[in-house]
């Protein structure tokens, strides 16, 4: 199914990613380091992902360009934001022609343009890795293809194919579109087989895919980061609490996880970052179930289940995704202490009482409430499992935080 | 000796400390948390203490303005820079109207500017403190009031005056400008009774001070941080090394201090922000003598030796200052693990090199390469003191790394 596109990630892998390699290298060698700034980066987006690798760059000698169609509070404090649309080709040349490296902060923006983009200067994570993660179907066969075990699944674009889909994978299962949707939108629970119809007609025409349940006991997810010569290292995993389909709490290093399923986690990471030529901070989202972890989905970016790296790892996620575009070498991904990240959602807890909870680190992303909006993210970092447990219960008392 | 300034110093801590404190809860509290930015911070100064104050303070939802002669690399990749003298009242009254409350990031800010901000609105620290940071005498003075242990020394304003601190003190000693002297500069040593002339010539005529040598073993700073609310905190003491008159390196917590010298260390800090009224972060540089803690000198603001702590603290000093300039609780100033900080000074290190480094965190403030610049530091943090220092061994094999 859709080999052509399967086969565009191959010949990314083979022949683009080394030439981009050495155009990045060549770039980045030939600016002095005598002023003290090294590159400047270019990032598509202007969210919070945006602000916390600036935040991560700045200290690094970086200096960061945005390209957002919206004004952003959240990177306008950290970096210059051009106005411009994701395809006006004329906008994203002049954006590249400013900066040293391209880089990403959301997996919504086109192949094409990224393609416009790398004939003016290089662009990292590599595209093939952005085409997988755009399109479910692609996703799924890709980690297919690598071994890695998924849901059941059928790619369905009409009625009578998800009728099919449905008797072949079962109920329940969830119909999704195949492109552009994230934090739960998108998606239709089937929960018998006469639901088939009402879910088409919810999300059709369309590209979808229909994807079996998977008993789990709960959801995990790596963040690994892989640098210009291959070096690839993994943070911990991270159990993932979600409600709504927005990740509400992460808690790293997850507890309870065997070596072979940790093991399995960073084979998963290792496979796919490999087949991508991969450069860059990447996450997978799995299930943990009793025969083994399932993935569940890929983004080829930091994310946020990683927030908690900020103070919970030796490098964060920010700094290395940034390290890697900019063919530095990877810090330590190996976790210090215990770590507890809340995302604030749709209102602001009280600055004052958040900060009083011992080891709590307030990340707010200067942007305005507004229902099922990530406003900010609070991590509790403690040295033992009984002092994170005693402050996660204190912060969970103040009123907005979920 | 200077009775009128004295009086002030008791005069700001009574009535002007706690009106302040009002008016600025009231500005803050006064704001909407809802668009997410809670304060607008003025910084006098923009380089790289401002720039690591706003890279600290931007997560918290601050924003920052700052206040420069010249133009700033450091500053301008996190905030807003408004070019003009220190002493053009009229620029500095509508920099303050731009802004919830100011700080400085250095303490050769005029008090009379300072005077002139706090019509508009608050000022953090005190005035107080800066005044006695301006003057080696004050400052000498004020410890002396709190019975803390300083060298002997003598104030000095003619030759005459010279020979007779000289002969009081005793040589080898140390001739110094009260005022505006830092980083080595404005100092003369003096080791024979017969070189007073050539350093009242080198020096005078101006507001000298000559003070005594003190037999050290080692120097050693503690950083400080005092609330809105009379909360107060110490990190751990930092051990020092300096080369002409620049500090090199800062290792925290510092190796063989008993807790007796902590204790002292502590006390000196909590009788110092007691008495000015203190909000913000403050250091103390002391000599770690065979008879207890001598003080040598104060700063009113974030401090070089406390860099560490931005890895090496629970909160940073950074944090920390920002969180009390805006009323917010203090974090905790525990530290995490073992730290060593090395300033770049003149030339910039290779970056991939330094990166390489288990547990090296960079931090280059984007300035041009000059002799005896800071321009950048690199803390290493580790969870073992065998670690660091094995690791400190590496970085210390890197060209420009002294």
């Amino acid at each position: 199914m859709l080999p052509s596109r399967e086969a565009s990630i191959d010949v990314l892998d083979d022949a683009a990613v080394a030439a981009l390699a050495g155009w990045l290298a060549h770039s980045v060698s030939g600016l002095s380091q005598r002023d003290g700034v090294t590159v400047r980066v270019g990032i598509l987006g202007a969210g919070q992902l945006g602000q916390m690798l600036a935040l991560a760059g700045i200290p690094l000698g970086m200096r960061f360009n945005f390209f957002s169609p919206t004004p952003s509070a959240s990177a306008e404090s950290v970096g210059s934001v051009m106005i411009g649309e994701y395809d006006d080709v004329a906008a994203l040349r002049e954006f590249a022609r400013g900066v040293d490296v391209v880089t990403y902060e959301f997996e919504n923006v086109s192949s094409e343009a990224v393609a416009e983009i790398e004939q003016i200067c290089p662009v990292w994570p590599p595209r093939a890795a952005l085409i997988a993660s755009q399109d479910r179907g692609l996703e799924k066969q890709e980690f297919t293809r690598l071994g890695i075990p998924v849901a059941p699944y059928r790619l369905v674009d009409s009625l009578a194919g998800l009728e099919v889909a449905v008797r072949d994978v079962g109920v329940p299962g969830i119909l999704k579109t195949r492109r552009f949707g994230y934090d739960g939108k998108g998606q239709v629970r089937i929960t018998a087989r006469s639901d088939a119809e009402a879910a088409w007609n919810a999300l059709g025409p369309a590209a979808l895919i229909y994807e079996g349940f998977v008993e789990f006991e709960r959801e995990l997810s790596v963040i690994a980061v892989r640098s210009s010569d291959g070096t690839t290292l993994c943070y911990p995993v991270a159990e993932n609490h979600h409600r709504d389909g927005i990740l509400r709490t992460s808690f790293a290093p997850a507890d309870r996880l065997s070596d072979a399923k940790r093991h399995q986690a960073e084979s998963y990471a290792r496979a796919l970052l490999g087949a991508f030529g991969y450069v860059g901070v990447f996450a997978i989202e799995m299930f943990d179930t009793a025969s083994g972890l399932v993935a569940n989905e890929m983004a080829p970016r930091v994310h946020n289940s990683g927030h908690w790296t900020i103070e919970g790892a030796e490098t964060s996620q920010f700094e290395n995704h940034v390290r890697a575009v900019c063919s530095l070498p990877l810090g330590d991904c190996a976790p210090v202490g215990h770590s507890a990240m809340f995302n604030l959602i749709a209102e602001h807890p009280d600055t004052a009482r958040v900060l009083a909870i011992p080891d709590a680190h307030l990340h707010l992303y200067g942007k305005s409430e507004r229902s099922g909006r990530k406003l900010g993210h609070v991590t509790i970092r403690s040295r033992t499992r009984e002092d994170l447990q005693r402050h996660v219960d204190a912060l969970r008392a103040i009123p907005h935080i979920i």
